[in-house]
């Protein structure tokens, strides 16, 4: 199995939505290119989204043209992306060069109609729209897949209906379904018996897994992908977006810390985790509370001398 | 294998003794007869170390004096312990009913010097005198080895230093050695590879592990340990104890996150995780800090009905 991770990175789109301050389009086109900057391939920079349902998003239209207007400044191998919630935004983005969109449902009835307030099948049957849209404007399309392990409110998820639904997405065109334990409760254990059961239906190069910290599990997730043959995780820098079922609360598995994990136990990320991190304290300046990253809070360990 | 995970709840005396707020022996009694009110069976309570280096652990004498006089008040199967530095420290031990002592010693020179203030050899010849004096007075004695996956003064250590170090523990009368990721810098691979080769020379069953979440890591590894068959985990109440090396970041992993993560993976450990966690804001107040622990902070997970 391959030695390389990709790591798509979250925290522009999914990481500032979930923050209470919202950044100027200024700040988010600094940091995009910072992430860029620091060896991160996939970005995913903003969201289609209105800006009265998520004002952290606002002016992405705006700041994607302009990521593209000055795309010589960043290296030539970064893909970007950005979320589209349905066919309306789907036009939007079409209006930018965008090469790459992100649709995203739910596992759970439930979650479905307190997220995206429509049903599951609603909700497939709007993507299907986008992504025939997308398709015919030649732009991929990614699929997130929500509360897979766990839903705050149906608690136990059927792993048979994730399946079912990972199989649909990847059906109506999706080229990756992101897996998330978007409310942080998965274990090492659960994520390989789902891993193991989904692979004899699905291609595991097709399946990206979204962990988050909520219950400090998230890279022991991670390491259950990895085994499993997994080999893209999104992540976000600093660990930016919080937890929206717990103010202050962990959500987001950290970009630092997973990089630090992943180039221990060999593998290659493309990531300077040492530039990455020399954007911390500007962050937290900006959105106003510290990031619950661990290896930003304690650094890259170093070998120092021994004060005699 | 077992499923049964034995916890060694180090926050009264490893995580204490870290934070910079010393606790009254009042509030220390109060907080030990939570942990053991919690399920937790293995409780360390204190520290026989002079007042001058090690302020937060002032009255350790008194305090266990206190339990052992108080005994009825706690579940008869817990197990209390007391780190003992020195032959003075164990012979002010023998004034106590402490049925277990714990000796601290590294895996590298520069750690050994800097920490114990003396030489591997020399801290060796020292543990053996007070074993001598522990055995002879019946008390069991469990043995720390700390930065076993990496020091701050000499980077990577050596594998097989780490084993001979553990056996001549075992040789001397160790019943359990406790091998540490003091700084936190191990990854999964690294923890796998190491107890592979350990189970060749040292029963498991003899091996503790004592991780750090310094950078995310301490779960991922916990897991790499519970797969190579070790049933004994140190932990800290809520990351009681930050980091030395890393001002306000997190340190000894936390208990609450050790027990949500294997529960879930079907593991029993005895804790009652909701009650534990009932103690969260009161040690909040006291430390002046929040705590690190991520379940602290998230809560278990609940479901809820979904709003109409």
């Amino acid at each position: 199995m391959s030695n390389v991770i990709s790591i798509v990175e979250v925290g522009a789109r999914d990481g500032l939505q979930n923050e209470s301050r919202t950044l100027s389009q200024e700040a988010r086109f600094e940091f995009i290119k910072h992430l860029a900057a620091s060896g991160l391939k996939r970005i995913e920079a903003g969201a289609f989204v209105s800006p009265q349902w998520v004002p952290q998003m606002i002016g992405s239209r705006e700041l994607i043209l302009e990521i593209f207007s000055r795309r010589s400044e960043f290296p030539k191998n970064v893909q970007f992306s950005a979320l589209v919630p349905n066919v309306r935004g789907m036009n939007d983005a079409l209006t930018t060069p965008i090469p790459e969109i992100a649709i995203f449902g739910a596992c759970t009835e439930s979650f479905s109609k307190k997220n995206i307030n429509c049903s599951i099948a609603e909700s497939l049957e709007r993507f299907r729209e986008v992504i025939a849209l997308a398709k015919k404007n030649k732009r991929k399309v990614r699929g997130y897949l929500s509360v897979a392990f766990g839903c705050p409110y149906e608690g136990k998820v059927s792993e048979a209906r994730v399946i079912e639904l990972v199989q649909a997405y990847l059906k109506m065109g999706v080229y990756e379904v992101s897996i998330g334990d978007t409310i942080g409760v998965a274990n090492p254990k659960q994520v390989s018996a789902f891993l193991l059961r989904l692979k004899r239906r699905v291609p595991i190069k097709k399946v990206a897994l979204h962990m988050h910290d909520t219950r400090g599990t998230a890279l022991a997730n991670v390491v259950a992908g990895l085994e499993k043959g997994v080999r893209v995780f999104d992540s976000s820098f600093g660990g930016l977006g919080g937890c929206p079922y717990a103010p202050g609360g962990s959500g987001n598995l950290a970009t630092d810390d997973l990089v630090y994990m992943v180039h221990g136990m060999g593998y290659k990320t493309g990531v300077d985790l040492e530039k990455l991190l020399t954007y911390t304290k500007t962050m937290q300046d900006r959105i106003g509370r510290q990031l619950p990253s661990r290896t930003a809070e304690a650094g890259i360990p170093r070998v120092r001398p021994l004060a005699k």
